[in-house]
């Protein structure tokens, strides 16, 4: 991987002994693990390194190393150097935006190709599976040796940005960096087990109530689970992240759907899509935006109204795709 | 990797214009991804195969390509060879063993450590994570080139061996391998999308029906669900191989155990772990076997009856785990 502005961040590096390294609200595994993989690296490498989690760290991924280390906030002594990892925009730092822009100086380290270029320097590389891959070139171009620990934060970025190993974005150079990182130490089996595979009997509760209202549509094309407040009340956005892959799985089905109703008559949808079907233009019409492939929108109204409304959206979606050929 | 027989296997080959290859019953992706991986690229290269797969190819890998030239039996003229791809022993064949092992000369390629060497040549690696793994190896040695066939079919045993690159049989190796399948054109998110992520609304149904049934003890490390006769009996086998990964999931449990009822009063009962109970032993105790995080075996009796026998046993096991400490 080629990094454009790898003489800038070195000398902006070198200029700076205090960094303040920041990752995304609601953060994932590719947030903390560039968070943590660039933060211990650096921390092991002279310099004094605050990192900051505006959301803290989920339980899912207390297991990384370092994670003693994140705080959600941050203090600015002297001529501090921010660097903002896996943000498509300033503004996804939540809370703490207006702070971070006032910094001295930004370096923006992102995969996303819609990132906004909100740094002094800015390295954004649509191509990268994960801001951790590009973590781990810039690790290796700045002579920094990866450890264990290290090397356990940027597998998590790649994996959970990557679906393990499963999306679209997973190229070879993937799986060359992965070899690696397993030849430094990382141990993937122990890694997935924390990701995914442990949930609480609360989590498997949620998810057999959600399959016993799976609808499908009687051409097989639209699989739906709609929830209504009585049953979400129960449960964190945390237990109720997975259930749309349920109806994602109905071999049958182009386009999921999971509505889930607020107290304050908003229901928030999920959409997802197999290939045909644009579902972030589609829930750009209803108010919402995402990616092609995974997006979502809030409606206001009744649950009933709005399973209606997507319900006849995404009818509308799949004629439109039909017709395309 | 190193194939210490590479000479007899290519003098056996070069033999043989006429092929046999054979898989084992109950076929996973390995067994389909090696016949099938190594059978299109030596018939591309000049050779009579068949291919032989005694229980056919499962609707899940239906998608691999050549599985238009999979028979469940076989015709023998001539002095046929048989290469057995991904078979403990002989009897993985299934009621072919018989038939098979009369053949003029047998190679068997395998990655089970419990391997029988029941061939004329014995090339077994236990260190593969895959069959398909050494497959790989041994086309490149024989220097046929894959194509985004063979290539595709390679990918989806180790996929599939290594449970999507998660298992402990996932080594750097494993990643150096899935680098250059991707070189080739392997396609990893259709083939993870065909695999796993398509279910039948029944078997949706069934984890539904299956999650109402979760138990966790008092102590919350053993998880398990219990399937009556009137449940089980509107399934079949591919609905319900995935159920065992639910109670597996519980995020306390360091033992899972699915026990589903037949109708002639026997209960077959699954056994997984996480860490510090061997399930192997324990499902030897039992009378059945496996691996030591992956068992099960048969018990003759009621359900309500097999499960207090099994947990009983589960609990001994933990028991025993936690006074070696």
């Amino acid at each position: 991987m080629i990094i454009p502005h790898l003489q800038e961040i070195k000398s902006a590096l070198n200029q700076s002994p205090n960094l303040l390294l920041f990752c995304h609200v609601d953060p994932d595994g590719d947030a903390l693990g560039s968070l943590l993989g660039l933060g211990l690296a650096l921390k092991d490498h002279g310099w004094q390194v605050q990192l900051i989690s505006p959301d803290g760290v989920p339980a899912n991924y207390q297991f990384l190393p370092g994670t003693e280390y994140v705080t959600t906030s941050f203090t600015t002594e002297g001529q501090a150097t921010a660097i903002i990892l896996d943000c498509g925009d300033l503004d996804r730092l939540g809370t703490i935006t207006d702070k971070v822009s006032s910094l001295h100086s930004i370096i923006n380290i992102d995969h996303h190709s819609t990132n906004t270029k909100f740094g002094a320097i800015n390295w954004v590389e649509p191509k990268a599976s994960a801001t951790a891959e590009m973590i781990f070139f810039l690790l290796k171009k700045l002579a920094i040796p990866l450890t264990v620990k290290t090397a356990t934060c940027l597998y998590t970025g790649i994996h959970t940005d990557t679906g393990g190993f499963r999306y679209e974005n997973t190229t070879a150079r993937v799986h060359q960096v992965a070899e690696q990182l397993l030849k430094i130490g990382v141990k993937p089996w122990k890694i997935a087990d924390e990701i995914y595979d442990r949930k609480s009997v609360t989590q498997l509760q949620l998810l057999q109530k959600a399959l016993q209202r799976l609808s499908v549509s009687t051409d097989g094309q639209i699989a739906w689970i709609s929830l209504p407040y009585d049953i979400v009340q129960y449960y964190t956005d945390e237990d109720l992240s997975g259930i749309i892959n349920y109806p994602r799985m109905v071999a049958s089905a182009e386009v999921a759907v999971l509505l889930t109703e607020s107290v304050d008559g908003h229901v928030r949808v999920g959409l997802r899509s197999r290939q045909s079907v644009n579902v972030g233009l589609l829930a750009m019409r209803l108010g919402g935006g995402g990616h092609p492939r995974a997006a979502g929108c809030i409606l206001s109204g009744t649950l009933a109204h709005a399973e209606k409304e997507v319900l006849e959206a995404v009818q509308q979606a799949l004629q439109e795709a039909h017709n395309r050929g």
